[in-house]
Order: C-alpha cells, then sequence, then structure tokens
C-alpha cells in the first residue's frame, strides 16, 4: 500500500513549524519596541484560536476565498483590543502580521526531509498562502518540490476539495499522495478522500504535553518525528 | 527601477529548456523500439506547432482552463498521423506525451539560478502545469521557490491574469517582478501589465540561428544567458 506513493503532502502550522513559540517571540519583537508588553504566548494562542472560525466563513461557501494572509490580519485587529494593545499604524499591523512568515522548524524537520526528498515529491498542502509557504520555506532551508494548498484548491482543509486539487496538480492519484499531519482530524479528512496518512507527533504544539502524542483514529504510518518518518518510510 | 525587483518569473520552454532536441530524443527513444522511424526533429516541430492554437481555445474563453498536459496529448493525436504514425495503445501515448517532462536545461540554467536565487526569489511562469514543471526542475536539479504559472492562474500566457495571478501569489506588486523570457511577445506582455522585464537571448531555439538574437521591443535588461543575467542584475 505504502509502495505506490510517490508523493508526501506537509501540513506546515504545528507539524513543520513550531508557531506558538515563534509568534510569541515576533510579537514581542516588533510590540515591545513600541512601550507594548502583553502575555505574548497568550497572544500568539487568541491570534490562533480564530484561525478556524475565520476560514469556516470560506469552507460554508459564505465568504468568497480569501488567502490567509488577509484572515491573520483581520484576526490580529480582533484579538488586540482584548490585551490592551490599541489602534496602531497599519504598518506596525503589516509587520507583525508577517510574524507568521517568520516561524521556526521543529528541529527534525530538515534532517528528515533531506531523506524524504530522496524518494518522494514534497510538497506543503497548508492552509496557509504561496507567499507565507515560500518565506518560511526560505527561512528554514526547506526545499518543497511545489507549493500546493489552499491557494491551488482555492478552499481550505479539511473541506476534500484541497486535499484532491494537490493531488491533481501532480498528476498522482489519491491513493499515490500521503498527508504528513501532526493533527488526526487533518489525517481523516485526507483519509475519506483516498489519501495515505502518516501522523507525526508534536506534543508539545500549544505548550508542553498539550499536542497529539500519537493518531486518535486509524493512519498508515505513525512517527515521533520526520527523521522517524523516513525510516519507517524506507527513505 | 530593477533594485525593487524581489522576484524572478521564468518562462520555461525556450527559456529555460531545450524542448526541440529533447522531445527529438525521447520520441525516438519512445518509438524506434516499435519499428517506428521518422524525421523526429520535424516531429517535434509539428506538435509544438499546435501549442499556441490549442492554448488559444482557453484564452478566447472558447474552452474552460486545461492543463497543458491534456492539450499536449490532443495535439499529439493531431499530428502523428501526418508522420505516418497510425493507431497505438494508449500506453505508449502516455509514455510519449512525457517527454514534455524530460526536457533538458539549457548549461547555464543551474549556474545562472544558482547565483540568482542568492538575491530573488525564483518561480516559472509557464503555461506548463505543476506536474510538469516538478518534474523539469528535479531532472535539471533546479530550486524553485514556488510553482507559479498556468495552473495557478487558471490561464495561460499572455493573458493578463497569468502573470497578475503570479505577482499577487508572492504578495508583490507586478514593479517588484520581473519576467524573463527569450520571447519578446512574453516580455511585451509583462510589461503591459507593469512587470520588469528581461530578455535572455536562445538564438538556436529552432534550430540553429532560428532564435531571438535579441528582445525586439524595449526591455529593462538584455542577457545572453542566466549567468550574464545575474551578472547585470549584481546577483
Amino acid at each position: 500500500m505504502i509502495r505506490s506513493v510517490r508523493a508526501l503532502f506537509f501540513d506546515v502550522f504545528g507539524t513543520v513549524v513550531d508557531w506558538r513559540t515563534s509568534v510569541a517571540r515576533e510579537a514581542e519583537l516588533i510590540l515591545h519596541p513600541h512601550g507594548i508588553t502583553a502575555d505574548w504566548i497568550a497572544l500568539a494562542d487568541a491570534w490562533r484560536a480564530e484561525y478556524q472560525p475565520s476560514m469556516e466563513q470560506v469552507r460554508s461557501g459564505r465568504r468568497p476565498f480569501t488567502k490567509l494572509d488577509v484572515l491573520h490580519r483581520e484576526n490580529l485587529e480582533r484579538i488586540l483590543p482584548r490585551f490592551g494593545i490599541g489602534k496602531h499604524s497599519g504598518d506596525i499591523l503589516s509587520e507583525l502580521n508577517l510574524a507568521w512568515h517568520r516561524l521556526d522548524a521543529w528541529s527534525d524537520v530538515v534532517p528528515g526531509f533531506t531523506r524524504l526528498r530522496a524518494k518522494f515529491l514534497l510538497a506543503p498542502v497548508s492552509n496557509g498562502n504561496i507567499a507565507l509557504m515560500v518565506d518560511l520555506a526560505r527561512r528554514n532551508g526547506i526545499h518543497w518540490d511545489a507549493i500546493l494548498g489552499s491557494d491551488v484548491a482555492r478552499d481550505f482543509k479539511p473541506n476534500p476539495r484541497a486535499y484532491l486539487a494537490a493531488c491533481e496538480a501532480l498528476n498522482l492519484a489519491p491513493e499515490q499522495c500521503m498527508m504528513v499531519a501532526a493533527h488526526t482530524r487533518d489525517l481523516a479528512a485526507a483519509s475519506e478522500n483516498g489519501l495515505r496518512t502518516a501522523h507525526v507527533a508534536r506534543p508539545d504544539e500549544y505548550g508542553p504535553g498539550t499536542g497529539e502524542r500519537g493518531p486518535t483514529a486509524p493512519v498508515d504510518v505513525a512517527a515521533g518525528d520526520m527523521v522517524a518518518l523516513a525510516e519507517k518510510l524506507g527513505a
């Protein structure tokens, strides 16, 4: 079953990059020089908490497809007052919105991807937009074969189109593609659409011991990190 | 003017890869074992001659967007009888259609791109589809930041959307993007849409002395090859 897999599709936020501590760091770097103090981790969590609801408007058809950079900006303006952060210039908010372009990869990603790339095509299938994925790849030294995901599908995971458009872009059948994610919900949706699935554990995604230590539904492969995934896939 | 450029967009067929001798070679490799002989270069030229007319159906709105692999296959079936090549199994035609995924880059591309990549984002903005671009990049050792072009725009050059969708995907204004091509027509359309332009000469594209030795309309930069382009752009 696994032998027919030609491409690995990666969830990015949480699976490839540590968004939480990176966003907190960037928020402090950008806002502190303006005399602003806040619980930066709480700010990152609050910003992220708006992520699914904002995409749900698009997934449900109530709003036309809108790239994640735009949703992030709207979500930012929604949460800032809760942190006592008042009106600031658009330039500061634009800069802060780029925090999502400056996320650090988990340390196993580059060594794992180097091995995986020798055997498979690698592409992000993220809800993040192309510009955001390009900046994360440059920052972290990731070599994707193509950037797939929401901008190509014009829809967000876990809607079927998000997965199927990625398979079609590579001229592959769903069973030739494996979704790799730290989130069982993402993998379950990929599986329903015919893709293979691999769970990579990110137990500290929302802070120590908060993430999925393993899949909570059946998957084809489960691994502790990207190097272990390469090992299990014979790469 | 050039200092504001952040991304280079590349035409691929003719500009980055030598489609003509590559398609001729692949056609011979695939068909000769089946006892077929033909003027392979003439076959490559005839196949390519169907390229613009087939895209024109989409550009004019008479046909919904159709990826180039599909158009190539239709065009192949149209030209084969002219070469006395009768009905063959779909498997052979599918294999032959992949000739376009096995094109060799001109020899200056990899050294030129290595330098250009240190200063700019690099992406193909080709009428070829994503799967085709992925295979060409793997074959030739090209590291694109993203694969843009027809599959992202859902339209073909020289229609405006093909250029503007690429700029938007990188969150860049047209004047921050430079189209690089061996064909003045492509550059003129890019320029009309606000992009910067660079001409790279491929004088042997259709055989010795047949290609554009230089631009036939004003461009921002003209170079003899990709290494010379890197030099002129200070990369």
